[in-house]
């Protein structure tokens, strides 16, 4: 399914590239296979595709049918890991657009992932006049961003349908025993769906957190988790020709050798989302202890004609990493003009995609020539079993990554520090020293 | 209007960091003013908000009129600078769900800034019951990207209304004098608006490449251009209490002391955009020679949750720039919960905004604390006066920056490495030799 190139980064890579990793590899591979390394009580993603809760998913796909039916808004309640992954596959198996062009099934809108009123005020406005439903994602429900969310749109359910007929429409993804929010659903009888112990949010697009908003986007579960199972089967064989092995050690020796930055690179508008789930999955993994790449990510071709000069001439501290869809869905032909005015009549009679295809063959030695290393992830197509392979091949490729980094991929202690900071701004009670001292500093 | 603090930079800076670069900025200030420096033919921004084309400007109002009353959609063909600030305005002044929301006046589709198939068959399908009509902006006419879009929506527009009709509603923004587009358009009678010789696509925003599909949005148009004024007349003034000055010092002083991304970042889903402009208009103009800043940004508080981590405990090589709204439009007061179930009733009858702008201060500190430094640029609000203003502080920051830093500001001679490459590898006469030598590269 997943098919890795690393022949337009090899002039940037000593010979020993590979080689001089594999016993990490697979000192890596072995931590994660049998959950023993740094971090992991974290490790639960790894055999996922095979081992998930069948009954559970089952329910999932239930629910969704429902919410498909007496639905015609879904309101997706969470942050981080809660909400990317779930946003980054419907974007990119339907459209950035998804929400205008979807024709069956609820319009689907990302909530609690900020603070901006006015982007909660829009989507109170998108729902008021339609029949809607809440997804509330959230291990402990007490989080700010979605727990303020979910105290005003679970208000604005119970005015619409009462106490009663609202709780039908509150579908709780949260912790299996204890919390805030499974006390709750408990008490208010909620449908509930578990975010598992062992699989961190970022690594949880493929259990219930993702599952529900994919399935009421109208996405094939069987089909994402089945591209997600062949990858897993795939990939946690040892050998230097594992793709995953290949990703890992291609990215870790450029690290070491200069590179600091890495940018995500797709050629769909489609794929933008995808690429703030990568950039929370890898930098979230392995920004820590003062190291890791710091992760960019770019839609081309539109960006070659604003971030293309910097990666063509700018400071030489990226390298670069393209995923490719092998096959397009639509085909769109171009045009013959008898006067040719613009001088394209060499591409008439040929498809879009054989452009694109040209563009991003010839961007690619462009960047090398200019100094970026490349390396290039192919997938069959922008379907729901290559996209389930696409997740499992770079969460397997970051844990191994994390591994060969020296870090815990499966900690994210830095986050935190802003919390804190807010709940002692904000008056949170028992941090009255701190806010003391934070005002005295914001003077 | 433009308020800029550096004092959560101060820390990391060399006291001189600005009494060492103010010869510097004023030669530089007098380079932009006089447009005497390297690139100084294309510094026609500079003097914009005070000498545009009055008669243009109104034309550019009644067509927008005219688009707002005799269509539902407008489909605005351009890639990069031709469509960025556009896309970035409408947004940040609207929402990123802009064509969801939008009350009355056109839906703004942008066509021709990449080659995905499905993307343009969206489009497609999107505007084919409703009257539209096409906004095309490139000043050569052969750019590939628009030019395959406009082939193809010319075609679409003229089947639907007659090549007579669909000629009243194209709207041409192209060069003055010559090229394809100025051609076919004086031919067919488009209504033609100027792409300005002395205006590069990344400083065109506020010429008709920006303004028509802005006014089609129904933003303000007069409100723009009056912010970027009173900018341009407080900017242009010498003295290290310019926040320009202060700015351009700053980045640069920090990238000299071994700082190597920059942050932009915002609080507001509607910001994103802007973000992809100041991209743009940072890395275009700086990233050459194997210089500059690499260009990212994010959306707090979601990015708190994927990027935040990185940013606190990842190398230590960014600088961060957070804009600041200081007024938020609309407001949502956080409701009390008898039960308390997510323990934030310390937040019961508080404005969402004052979380938001608590998180701010909060997320500044502690990333201060991790070893980011912070510069702070506050607008008045979300206006079209504000961010006519804002637009320009950027733009003359990046004039005086690029200066700084000792490259011509204005050119972009990387942009076209793909571009030939991609040309070769399509076939076009006269790149037979180099098409046969990539295709053996990519072998």
């Amino acid at each position: 399914m997943i098919q890795f190139d690393v022949s337009h980064a090899a002039s940037f890579l000593p010979p020993d590239w590979l080689s001089g990793r594999t016993a990490a590899l697979e000192q890596a591979r072995v931590m994660l296979e049998e959950g023993n390394g740094p971090g992991g009580d974290y490790t639960g993603w790894v055999h996922l595709p095979r081992d998930y809760d069948k009954e559970e998913f089952a329910r999932i796909q239930a629910a969704a049918q429902r919410i498909r039916s007496n639905s015609q808004a879904l309101v997706v309640i969470g942050i981080g890991g809660s909400y990317l992954g779930a946003r980054a596959v419907v974007e990119l198996l339907n459209s950035p657009n998804f929400n205008l062009t979807h024709k069956d099934g609820p319009a689907i809108y990302f909530a609690g992932n900020g603070l901006s009123s006015d982007a909660m005020l829009e989507i109170i406005d998108l729902i008021k006049d339609k029949d809607w439903s809440i997804n509330v994602i959230s291990k402990s429900g007490t989080t700010t961003e979605p727990a303020v969310a979910f105290r005003i749109f679970k208000a604005l359910l119970e005015e619409k349908y009462g106490k009663q007929e609202a709780r039908k429409r509150i579908y709780a993804t949260t912790d299996a025993h204890k919390g805030a929010l499974k006390g709750l659903a408990d008490a208010e009888g909620y449908e509930e769906f578990v975010v598992p112990d062992a699989v961190g949010g970022r690594y949880s697009v493929l259990t219930a957190v993702g599952l529900l908003p994919i399935a009421c986007a109208g996405v094939d579960l069987n089909a994402l988790m089945e591209g997600a199972q062949e990858a897993m089967e795939a990939l946690s064989i040892s050998g230097t020709d594992n793709p995953a092995w290949q990703y890992a050690a291609a990215r870790h020796a450029l690290y070491t050798t200069g590179r600091k930055v890495e940018i995500l690179a797709g050629y769909e508008p489609s794929f933008r989302f995808f690429g703030e789930w990568w950039k929370q999955l890898f930098g979230e993994s392995e920004g820590k202890e003062h190291k890791g790449l710091f992760p960019a990510s770019v839609e081309f071709t539109a960006d070659l004609h604003s971030m293309g000069q910097y990666i063509q001439q700018g400071e030489r501290l990226m390298l670069e990493t393209v995923v490719r869809f092998a096959k397009s869905h639509g085909s769109v032909t171009i045009p013959h003009d008898p006067d040719n005015v613009d001088g394209l009549n060499f591409l008439a009679g040929k498809d879009l995609s054989f452009v694109a295809e040209q563009a991003m063959r010839g961007t690619l030695l462009a960047h090398v020539d200019g100094g970026v290393p490349n390396l290039t992830v192919t997938v069959p197509g922008r379907d729901a079993k290559s996209v389930g392979a696409l997740i499992y091949f770079f969460e397997y490729a970051c844990g191994l990554s994390g591994y060969l980094l020296g870090v815990n991929p499966f900690d994210q202690p830095g986050v935190e520090a802003y919390k804190n900071n807010m709940y002692a701004l904000l008056g949170k009670p028992g941090y009255e020293d701190r806010r003391a001292e934070l005002e005295a500093r914001l003077k």
